[in-house]
């Protein structure tokens, strides 16, 4: 936990916040805070700042809370993924978030098995904590928005237009002709789709290229799901920032 | 499993492999491969080929592998990694293998706990099979070249130049001026070193710019150690590839 992020019911009036949860027994007992200690502290969805601890008990800390400029920039990718399995899921939702993905499209698509749109990972309960842990590691304050579509027809004839019309789209394909490096980001946001284990079928990826997604060639490796995540968006990410605006 | 990898043990002569593990089993239930069909195949640190099915019982597939093609490019990147918690270095291994690294050596580093060192995960017995389960995920054939040093500083000052004397160094640092768009890779190997999750202490980054290693800024983002192995590799690979070389 490298950033204790506070939501609006954690509040007592504007500045004071007092939590009873793990990151009160993070502040006692990995920050050792005593009183009088500031910790790097941040809103969900706002900015950074700074909390000075009024008091520590076994069960409770209390935090005046000042806030340090202005909120962080947006992420600038957001992810259409065929479902994984539940298990990959699980371990990913955290990943997502760490790594600053905006909005989070779930999705299912022929290779996708119905019975994963049963689990628990995809409750908001479950995945919104996974989601916090994932900032608290990055430090990061945005949290990332969740859809979970089960039609894959729909959503995208219906929906994907209205949602992401003017993202840049692209869609991972090892025989595709560009690399990232081939792209022109400028300011644009993108929408990175990411298949399902046993990839997308032509139909789907017909369906995808007809509503603006380019292909992108990544290598010939077939990666799981949670690894193609992970190494797509970082790869994405450092082409988002060209030299000039280090 | 995108790919039956073999390796000398099972060949019975030049060509015919006999196999009765998990590789035959997946042969049987998933490919549901009967006699005359040929699969993808691929010799451990060789070439890929395919392979006729002569026979399927219960217990056991024979196949007959002719070699096609030369083998493929050896991997570019190789990895010098903090050791991670047993736990993280479990679930990363088969990653790793998937995307391509060619080298990785597990180094001692002042925020690595001691008894990550006892664990059952950096035996070879152990990495290998996950190594190798990873390289079928992906379909590749060079099995990653693993070394544990448990002393930092003799490894640092007595073998590092020696092992990567050639190779462009990089370490991920959030300060760092540099992004990867600003490296001139060439066709250059890359040594990267990614620290332990509490970081790298001022002293052993010295150390390592002391022997080559250049910064490179990723990001402000925190990631947990497997996360950030997978995205600074992702990073990396995206960037060696020039557009011209598509």
């Amino acid at each position: 936990m490298n950033l204790i992020l506070l939501q609006p019911n954690d509040f007592r009036n504007d500045s004071l916040a007092v939590l009873s949860d793990e990151r009160a027994q993070h502040i006692r007992k990995v920050l050792r805070a005593e009183v009088g200690k500031t910790l790097r502290i941040g809103w969900l969805n706002g900015s950074f700042g700074t909390g000075t601890v009024l008091s520590v008990s076994k069960n409770e800390v209390c935090l005046q809370c000042v806030v340090e400029g202005a909120p962080p920039p947006k992420p600038r990718i957001d992810l259409l993924l065929a479902m994984p399995r539940p298990k990959v899921m699980k371990r990913l939702w955290a990943q997502l978030a760490a790594l600053g993905v905006g909005r989070i499209v779930l999705v299912n698509a022929d290779k996708v098995e119905r019975f994963y749109f049963d689990s628990h990972v995809i409750e908001p309960d479950f995945y919104n904590a996974r989601l916090v842990e994932g900032l608290q590691q990055a430090r990061c304050t945005h949290l990332p928005d969740v859809t979970v579509q089960q039609r894959f027809k729909p959503f995208v004839e219906d929906r994907l237009d209205e949602w992401f019309g003017n993202h840049l789209k692209l869609i991972a394909d090892p025989s595709g002709k560009k690399r990232l490096s081939n792209f022109d980001f400028n300011d644009r946001k993108v929408l990175l789709a990411i298949g399902p284990e046993g990839g997308w079928t032509l139909y789907e990826q017909e369906k995808l290229q007809e509503h603006g997604f380019e292909s992108f060639n990544m290598g010939h490796r077939i990666l799981r799901s949670d690894t193609a995540c992970v190494a797509a968006i970082s790869a994405l990410e450092s082409h988002l920032f060209t030299p000039s605006k280090v």
